[in-house]
């Protein structure tokens, strides 16, 4: 068994992937650890609201009983010789510290966005653009790390990228237009959406998060070449709104491709795509990458987003648009705290497993 | 006082109309019209459940006292001799067929879609394409009728095409990509979006809208050439969708200018446009026409949705967009039940009265 | 195999019922009945809209493929030979006319309340009053039939009765006084809780519920003496809201108890009340009754209302009461539709197969 | 005019003194107090985050554009000598500390529950226990203060209390049960509700509103006698839970009154109630403390909060209890930001003004 590290385990994240984890095949978790605060206290004490009773348990599944008397140690001071792998649930502030110190010495998967945008950090989708993993030999050799650092995509890149894989592939791409209604988890606990902000309204502005998908879309679906990733040259436009979801972003997509192509065409090739096989055997992925609707009130968050648990990107109307060249546009629901966020890293690590960068 | 009638006077959009009419300098309310099953009612009785004594009011605003005890008429049966115009409020399938009857004798100013795509037609918003009334004088001739049909467009086309009008004239349109996330009470009541299926969701779909979009878009837009209105000549597509919000549609539009322009001559246009002057003073318009913030929170449909009672466009987030040629992006707020709906109508007639076609 | 009908196999609470029989160990759907508008084609095409090819699938677990294929017949003229038992999800007006029709044969189990206040009827619930069944005997005798009707209570009592009924045991019960707060499957779909009324909102009144309640509660912990039941003498009152909240019901309860007892007798009560041992092994039923919280921000309906898999009743905040005589308070959460209907008579039908009332 | 200070004016509470004193007819905000960081700074750029320009306005009304440029002071340097009175909008914790500060020159009216339970401060409600103002006497005294603190109810006892004023006057009280479902906003914004956390939800815990409604009702309801209130002596009892509405507490009470009552009494003798005509003539105070429906749909937190500005509490569906000796039962609605809050507290200062106490 594979013995891995969450850093930021009393978070939403770090529980998310205490839950990814759970009866995994390959991976045991053997350590936590969090801030301070919590340092040297067994977990389900870290938790727990001292004055209250109350537990600090965010995820809709039930806690994890096997690490409830887990210690807790502290991020900053913690020995990773003892585990294989790093699973960093951390901020971007702290991660842009931490990460690199555990990283030389052990392997990083992060949910943080502080070193997405390096050049010698791939970051990877299994299925989707498994081959960039071969950038870690070049940013071990630059760093001189033993280990390596390796974000996921924000989470509303995750689907936006696995629906246009399929695309750009068979029919290449132009340019995309997209409109995001996301969920509130994305936004996290501290402070997170205030009820009183979210309830009747919209919240038109995610501060940073229309760059990030931008950059990302593009460097998720470029290509190797010798010792870096040129990004896709295709161009992207994106506006991100906040909606009254608990889980599950809604994009409303608009797409210009390369070819022409017909409605059939571009939901044959999203339903024929699913990765390489070697990737769906992977314990964590989806059986299908993508599923595509014929009704037309699909995909809708709260029925689609725990597709294929949480880690199929679910696709409907797609449909002619007049008005870009080539045009097409569709809708998608991915769950952005599965695919998007825990399970989307463990999902990465099993394929870093099999593929011998992890031991 | 002009004398109106209100078809359609128990429903959700009747009741809108009394509300916009409380008061109303030009205009009162002289007879009101429902389907038989309120005929030879009093209006309090007509909206009043017998068995739980429960008032179906539907607005916020409190009941109209001035009404309760006036009498219900059967619609079919109405006579319209007695009133000098017709605010109808029924669905489009009805209006198909007791419009026209009304129409022989009397204006009517409709919130349905029947007639919006006829040649003769035209669509107004005063201030945006006031000179369209002309063609109601082709309409009046070809048909045959004292009175005539002047319909309101579709509750997402007005906050669009307000925002598009002065783009439109100081830059020129070559293309419209528009995403929306449209309010329940756009739906109506019968069956309107249920609880169970908005709550923690998105619908992606609204059948019927976005055709009535991209059609009422370009129609606005066009000139009025002699005895017709040709459509404004640029592309349009858009995507429609409901989210858990009561009133104010949120629309998020991408737009391709014909001359280039940077983010400070959209703000400064949309700013500077108010209609024409006469316009501004009619009783029911907006202060402004469209209400531009810096602030990038905004718009949101709780916060701006009544910003000038209802009638102004609230317009943020303005930036450039880098895949459509001379790309700009924005989000908009628009009150689809007053501007878009019964208050928007009643803003028609008083340009109609003042330029003589009601009196 | 027992063969069961399914009558108003396409509304929501048939849905239900088709999802808690699937691969069910004793019982399997071999029938399915509705109005007249869907007999005749076979399910997924009578729960199909035909104009968008939208499904009218309503609940969350995905669609029953095995009964996609199955006719639907119509149910006033269902002939009832071919199956060992109906369950019957119709509103009460039909119900009144169709379950006696059928109970001349075979049982008929009922989520209606049309018969639930005749003396001759018990309303069960297994582990609660199980040994209420032997009235079946004296229903099928003074009404002749081979068959017997024996509904399920109210969603609302499900959840209080079941809390009631240790300590109704243990202590005794002079009085009850709840507040609940309901969740919007209750109203089911037609015409359902409206997304404009309940957005932003309580409503203080669900007709019809709080009578139910009161006299189903009392009802269901009678005692059975001789030929018919007598209720149990304490009172009750209630007040019934609806709440923003999708499924999964909310009871504040104020009890006074005929023996003084403290928070942990109660607690302790509860823990230790399980039914007997031949209930808990039933199919469908609960690990337990009754789970109870030391966590004050529990229960929660998002959090709860799922437990042992929407079976168990979910209880906090137990606490002394100033108020009422050897008075206690807590809060409790009931799954409405599980427990509370369709998977709630499907475990009355396991009980009454297991004591030979049905084979 | 009288000159008053805000202390806290930059939160939540603060932002509503400025909405409930804007265009007073008697008082004027002079001068603005909050935390260190704020202090120095003009109220606009105080409430302006830097980075993103977004202003941190929280109420559903505009920006008070009057106080935009006055300087924000260190609230706890402040001098308070240029004014005649202090609102004071702060936690409890920095209450205890400073409103003693405040009042050894000053009249101190607070929203925090600091002092509400010593003997020589008494919790106004003008036209409720406007004679207990006569309390402020003895606190001047005993602790030599110039000034004096008054502190308004907890926003759940200010329904409560003002629905059973007319009860406990005409028909004696014995005892009161009651559940609470309370508006997001009544948590306040730090760190307040959740989204995540309340959609789809309720809370059924607030950790310790219960114990407060207890005490302040029944202090509310006491006797001035000779230098203090004695508590009124029924036994009172409630469980307070937080549901998905933003503004708007919503109750359901059930009281045993002395004397024998029904339905039309209670009715009567809350519609009778004004409180004296002198407070009703007080520039804020409601044109009716009570508004009592028929409609049993009523009353609504989201159709009812507004009733009179906010200043009204709205009673609906009085019926008859079984449980309780003489019970009856209702539901309340009150605005828990207006009367609840910063206007209730600027109803107390209009009190104490036009009886002397403020000059």
């Amino acid at each position: 068994m594979i013995r891995a590290a969450i850093v930021g385990a009393t978070g939403i994240v770090g529980q998310q992937f205490l839950v990814a984890l759970k009866d995994h095949p390959w991976i045991e978790v053997t350590a936590l650890a969090a801030s301070e605060r919590s340092a040297g206290r067994r977990y389900k004490q870290a938790i727990t609201d001292a004055s209250s009773g109350a537990m600090r348990w965010f995820c809709e599944e039930p806690p994890v009983e096997e690490v409830m008397e887990m210690p807790v140690q502290n991020a900053t001071e913690m020995n990773v010789s003892t585990v294989d792998i790093v699973f960093s649930a951390i901020e971007s502030a702290p991660a842009k510290i931490l990460e690199p110190k555990f990283a030389v010495d052990r392997p990083v998967i992060s949910t943080a966005s502080a070193f997405r945008y390096d050049d010698d950090v791939p970051i990877l989708i299994p299925g989707i653009n498994s081959e960039h993993s071969r950038v870690l030999q070049v940013q071990r050799k630059s760093r001189g790390w033993k280990g390596f650092i390796t974000p996921i995509p924000n989470c509303t890149t995750a689907g936006l990228v696995i629906t246009l894989k399929p695309i750009y592939e068979t029919f290449g791409l132009n340019a995309v237009v997209m409109t995001s209604m996301q969920a509130m988890s994305g936004a996290g606990r501290s402070p997170g959406v205030l009820g009183l902000d979210i309830l009747d309204n919209v919240i038109p502005f995610i501060p940073g998060e229309e760059e990030k998908v931008q950059r990302e879309t593009q460097k998720i679906l470029g290509s190797f070449e010798g010792s870096s990733i040129s990004p896709a040259k295709f161009d992207l436009s994106c506006t991100c709104t906040r909606v009254n979801v608990r889980e599950g972003h809604t994009e409303s997509v608009f797409a210009s491709t390369q070819k022409t192509c017909d409605v059939e065409d571009i939901a044959r090739a999203m339903r024929e795509f699913a990765g390489s096989s070697e990737e769906t055997n992977l314990p964590s992925a989806p059986k299908h990458m993508i599923i595509v609707h014929e009704d037309p009130f699909r995909p809708q968050p709260r029925l689609d987003r725990d597709a294929d648990n949480g880690m199929a990107t679910v696709v409907g109307r797609i449909r002619k648009d007049a008005v870009l060249e080539n045009g097409i546009k569709y809708l998608l629901v991915s769950h952005n705290t599965k695919m998007g966020a825990a399970k989307g890293a463990v999902l990465v690590a099993e394929l870093l497993i099999r593929d011998g960068y992890i031991s």
